[in-house]
């Protein structure tokens, strides 16, 4: 295979992928334990038998594949302090999503072990490209949750209890799928195997547009979470009860949502409140029940705390509970390996490959919290504009991204790191 | 059948209906042309039937259960001048609804029949016990679905086409409940069987508590009306997009919520915002499109219009769409027929049967708007609660609504009105 077949292969898969839980709006429902997360979960697993690479599959569900063609099995190389290096990112999305926020680093990663076998490279140590479920979180509500319970970020018994829009728990989704709820926890066997990290990924924002340069490096994620707003009412007919005596749940509801934007103004933070419940929701029933999910995130831990802090009391005027759903600090990815992926990258001119920061939570986030040194790569966004159907990437400068991923591999498996 | 028995009857029904279409929350999830309204309809004509009345569907699907024992059947009688006395309510429900809001007064109706019967009462006109369906318009947006159709207030091409939230129209819902949609349309034949109608409906406010009676004649419905609020916006991530750079539809939105309060606080109005819908409605996205449904209504025409018109220009600041999806101007009920009901219901005593208005809108409404004299009995409601599962009336003012409308009955179908 030649580079240009390589490149190809990422064409040809990423044209694969394109109709897979694609609907009316252009954008992707793709939610972790549907039938369309089946296909992906198979898509997945196709590719890698075609390269001969071992798929196995973690006590969550996550997927890796594995290439290995040294002495003795993976957990060999293992064990002879071979650790793995990972490269790979998710294949859901949030609803209406694009199709470029996760699928991009899973095809990229296979196109990159096209690449570095067209080049006769034989790594030294286990490689696997990794599909971590549930990224997205937009099916049950917590973000990187494959990730999550492999490191035991979030515990099994939360997982299992979480619910979605139906009311259908995360074990009832997992066993509906044919897994063992059970199994579900932090996951030592899988994780003992990964001795790196890369996730590449589209950007979100369009810093290198103005940078003029299609790849960059992350130096840390913003720190960032996720909190529900219960408000209190109760309801009653939009048409005879007189105001005074009413208790409208969905007025503290919007007082929040123009607060938060407000407060994150001051504060130099971000804010968004984009998904709603309300009970029982009907055009002439005064709202005895809404529920608000409050995103927060900014440069600066403080700030977003304060932020919530200042959201939490006034909200507490209208009764609300809040309860929070996430909170991921500050994450500082592994500084050594970013330097050394820059100058692979970068070789003479070190302003080509940026480094930037990013207020988008990932896998890569939740491993590197777990202590495994962990980097990304970010490729080009034209509008910056993502989790939307509009979201996009050239195709040169995917094939870029490929190439950038091969070279950080074919460095990082040429010895240990 | 004696009084007592007649009375039992009434809880009987009462019982059988409890658990059709409950929920979780205790309330009632009983939507047009749904498997719970099958069943209600089902429930509907085995009464008629164990009473030997004669039913009959008309093109909308509103059900007559018709008790006629002259010579000659029910439109010979009509035809010779007898025309048809109609009793009866809806079975349909708000989403989370009470037991009350309609099942009341068919329930009572059957009763009332039962009643008559037992005091040996052969009417000198038809008599017919109603079920209109789609009352609230929970499922399809436009409240008192069937009466409208029925009477040409709403055209059949825009029934067919509306929509539940499912994306499912009225055509295909009719369809697949064995109703053929082209049949929709006003129904001549049925109209010039009505003569006259009595809507017996739980209160919907608390006024009879302190008026100290256990029913009222209805004099008025206030002019209401049903608006729904496009919001544009653009989808993008809520963590990598900068303040100044979104498109934030959910901003306007709850603008909206607060001005519609204070709007109607200073208009001497009511308003409401009781269910909104979010795309794409992730937790991190930010949204894209919101909808918001208006529900206004007030004593005053000219209030309620000013109101709805102040909201209007502030959402369009938002870039907002707004789009009337119901008016219903003041609906005066027959003054001469609501004076008779109270002079047989208040007998000696005047202030026994208060006179009350209302901001509901009702099937009556739209009847007495296509010119058909019409009244309505109200039944005390001890909390003024409604459109929620703690909707109630004691059982002994229940009765006694029952014992009012067959007297009624008696009164008009002793002779022409």
């Amino acid at each position: 295979m030649s580079t240009a077949a390589a490149l190809a292969a990422f064409d040809r898969m990423w044209a694969d992928l394109d109709p897979v839980g694609r609907v009316g709006s252009g954008g992707y429902r793709r939610f972790a334990w549907t039938r369309e997360d089946a296909t992906l979960r198979e898509w997945f697993a196709g590719e890698a038998a075609a390269r001969g690479l071992d798929v196995v599959e973690d006590r969550v569900g996550n997927q890796w594949a594995w290439w290995w063609d040294g002495p003795g099995s993976v957990d060999d190389a293992v064990r002879a302090g071979h650790t793995g290096l990972v490269i790979g990112s998710h294949l859901d999305s949030v609803p209406d999503g694009g199709a470029f926020d996760g699928p991009l680093g899973v095809v990229s990663s296979f196109a990159a072990l096209d690449l570095l076998r067209a080049g006769g490279v034989a790594p030294s140590r286990p490689v696997a490209v990794a599909n971590f479920v549930d990224e997205e979180g937009a099916r049950f509500g917590i973000a990187c949750a494959g990730s999550r319970v492999l490191t035991g970020a979030l515990p099994a018994d939360r997982a299992r209890a979480l619910t979605d829009g139906d009311g259908v728990t995360y074990a009832e989704a997992l066993a509906a799928a044919g897994r063992d709820p059970e199994a579900l926890g932090r996951d030592e066997e899988t994780l003992a195997r990964v001795g790196a990290f890369v996730e590449l990924h589209v950007e979100q924002g369009r810093a290198l547009v103005d940078l003029d340069a299609p790849v960059a490096v992350a130096s840390d994620i913003w720190p960032h979470g996720r909190w529900r707003f219960d408000f209190p009412g109760e309801a009653n007919h939009a048409g005879t009860t007189r105001l005074e005596d009413r208790r409208d749940a969905m007025l503290g509801y919007a007082d929040l949502v123009l607060a938060a934007r407000a407060g994150a103004t001051d504060r130099g933070c971000v804010a968004t409140v984009g998904k709603v419940a309300v009970t029982p929701g009907g055009v002439n029933a005064i709202p005895s029940h809404v529920t608000g999910w409050l995103d927060a995130r900014g440069p600066e831990e403080a700030q977003v705390e304060a932020l919530v802090a200042d959201l939490e009391g006034r909200a507490g005027q209208h009764g609300a509970e809040v309860v929070r759903e996430s909170w991921t600090p500050t994450t500082r990815f592994d500084a050594a390996l970013a330097d050394r992926l820059r100058a692979v990258l970068g070789s003479s001119d070190e302003l080509s490959v940026p480094v930037l920061g990013t207020g988008a939570g990932h896998d890569a986030g939740i491993l590197a919290g777990a202590g495994i040194p962990t980097a990304m790569l970010f490729v080009r966004n034209p509008t910056g504009v993502s989790h939307s159907p509009a979201e996009h990437a050239e195709t040169p400068d995917c094939h870029a991204g490929v190439e950038a991923l091969a070279a950080c591999v074919a460095d990082l498996a040429a010895g240990q790191p």
